[in-house]
């Protein structure tokens, strides 16, 4: 199936900018809507542009390798009805049209392919009621359309999938006629996608917001500590906000671990200074996830190896800070017994993933403490008191050396008996 | 589809035993073929038996909860022939007969049951040839069958997919007739499935034998080491051998995890002796691998206890080997690197699964060393030569350390080219 995206739009409202190339949640508009599309199966799009826009985005669509095929519209200002019109010779019986400034996610694309005709949205969360198109729907079809619309039952979401015959509905007037005419006209059928992720992008607010919502949508919040939960996030959300159109999460990647190994090092200066940067890099290690996420590039790789570099962070961290505390024999013994617990800690839940194939914290609710962000922020805490004598580090190091390796010991618990190995 | 077995021989040559129910490869015979019948579609089992092996088969059958309907042959000296042919009442239009005496492996079963009428192995390579049933084709059907063929084509496996109409052979002298005769007066068709394994078990040396055989295929040499190739392989396969048929997976992971602690808890004592002991631990480490793959008990709860108890194990080691050896500062740092970088070998590529669902030693050939037999191996030489000094012990951390981290870096290097982050 092929889809019709509409990009001849002038979009004054956001002055001199091209909308459809925006970025939000890291990536450009009409590629989260292209890419989406793509994964569930339209294997063309056809894209519909102005004489100014056309170079940038045909630019932009082979540097991404979609298959697409552009049609000028030479009068943008004529409307979208007209845009749409010019598509037809394009399409085959059964197609998709969708709104080049529209920002969808992929579960209401997986649904609204799944419906015919005009797809609407009965409970909008997302969008500005008052600024929306909205829909009256009677024996299943449409009704009216229009923004100001009294009695309206739902709002039109720019998502439609129409069979050919809709342009025998154009012909006479194509040079002034309104896409909501044309689809009002046709009496188009009507299929209800309510209450998920869809907006529009109209101003410069529109823009902020769906950025934040996007980002706020890619933590999941499963796997994360008490500290997480309620500190960290709070603060890495924001930082991916405001970072997610400027960097990978590759990048993102290697600063926290850059900050991190500065942290350890830092603990030869100071010792309260580098556990306030510790739990600083604690707080950046979330941001590469969320930008991942948000800005569909969440890649295996990225997942492994950021694993593997917070595990030499936390290493290097405790390794040094045991180090300028002048351990005695048996101090380094409980110093080693607390890395080793720390790194076990998510060797037996990952290496849970790899055993069984599914994620240990989908499948136990478990509230035993000392994951990596609680950890952190104890030694953080324990590191600001390190002014009153050696005896707190030592005692940091047994309390996590005595909590880490019980919470082993739990998982092993939890696990076996679930696997009626107990 | 139904399965007959016939157990109703009095297979005298091994005494007075009840052949089904002797154990091969730590599984008994009968156990072994139901249960890969069942794996691959077959739901009932008629199982033929003799007055006086009645009630052990049908107690066996009933606690492993497989379903079955015993028949009973109150004229076992009539022969096979006999057993074969009270089954007939309890079989539907197709099905399976199979050798109560017989071991086969499941790929021999799944391309068996693909097949039409008697299974036959042009290459036989696991049963005497002398010894052997043989059998001459013609036409793509069965022409004589006998020990003591000439000409013949292939051995029959005892293993068959009939019609029920093939017991209009047997009608008139059904108390004395053999299987082989019925076979071939139905001119059954044949199949050929050759060179995989499967055995008949007629004398003690056959017994011993197919538990060797069974062993050995246990062991797949994938991920292993060096040292486990070459030396602790050879000798834990003889040692499963033998103790296959009397301790399970779980109780082989818990003595190899009792002689790993009590190796680390020996640095106390002499380090020599330590040493020695962990490097038996390393042996005994392959068994419950092999016990579990033989005896058809792979778990992944195994699995992922086994690793987490190695770890624990060499952390162990290497800790109180630093503490006896009463180690600086920054000796200690260095202990700490190897400790970690033992761990981050497992880590990396056990986390491999976790994020690719691939095995990292199938997706990569990677000959870097440091592995945990190659480890342990080292460092069994080095305690060996502790006599000569603490430098010796600094000497072997120093090495660990290089060697593993060396290894996760070469690890992530060799992932990300693949994955094309470089």
């Amino acid at each position: 199936m092929k889809a019709v995206i509409l990009c001849a739009g002038l979009g004054r409202r956001l002055g001199e900018v091209i909308k459809p190339l925006l970025k939000v949640g890291g990536r450009e508009i009409i590629y989260r809507t292209i890419k989406i599309l793509q994964d569930n199966g339209i294997d063309e799009f056809v894209v519909v542009v102005n004489p100014r826009n056309r170079e940038y985005i045909e630019e932009f669509l082979k540097r991404h390798g979609f298959k697409y095929r552009i049609v000028e519209n030479p009068h943008p200002e004529r409307g979208n009805g007209y845009s749409f019109y010019l598509a037809k010779d394009f399409v085959d019986e059964r197609f998709v049209l969708v709104m080049g400034d529209h920002v969808y996610d992929e579960e209401f694309v997986k649904l609204a392919l799944k419906g015919e005709g005009l797809i609407c949205d009965r409970k909008p969360l997302y969008v500005d009621i008052d600024e929306a198109t909205k829909v009256i729907v009677k024996d299943g079809r449409v009704e009216r359309i229009g923004k100001d619309l009294k009695d309206w039952c739902c709002a039109d979401t720019g998502f439609f999938i129409l069979n050919k015959d809709v342009f025998r509905f154009v012909e006479l007037d194509k040079d002034k006629i309104k896409l909501s005419e044309i689809i009002e006209r046709a009496k188009v059928r009507v299929t209800e996608v309510s209450g998920l992720f869809w907006m529009d992008v109209d101003t410069r607010e529109d823009l902020k917001k769906v950025n934040r919502i996007l980002i706020r949508r890619s933590y999941k919040g499963k796997g994360d500590g008490f500290i997480s939960r309620h500190i960290n996030r709070k603060v890495s959300l924001r930082l991916s906000e405001i970072f997610v159109n400027r960097i990978t999460p590759n990048i993102a990647t290697v600063i926290s671990f850059i900050v991190g190994v500065l942290s350890a090092l830092l603990n030869f200066v100071s010792i309260p200074i580098a556990g306030l940067i510790y739990q600083i890099s604690s707080i950046l290690d979330g941001i590469d996830g969320e930008i991942a996420r948000a800005s569909m590039r969440v890649t295996r790789f990225g997942g492994w190896l950021d694993s593997i570099l917070d595990r030499y962070v936390d290493f290097l961290f405790l390794l040094t800070l045991s180090f300028v505390s002048s351990l005695s024999n048996l101090e380094w013994m409980i110093a080693c017994l607390a890395m080793f617990g720390s790194f076990m800690v998510s060797y037996t839940t990952e290496r849970y993933r790899g055993a069984f194939f599914r994620d240990f914290y989908i499948d136990f609710k478990f509230r035993f403490p000392g994951k990596r962000d609680e950890r952190i922020f104890l030694i953080f805490v324990f590191c600001l008191l390190s002014f009153m004598g050696k005896f707190v580090i030592v005692a940091l190091l047994i309390i996590i050396a005595v909590l880490t390796n019980l919470r082993v010991l739990a998982t092993i618990y939890v696990v076996a008996r679930r696997k009626g190995n107990l």
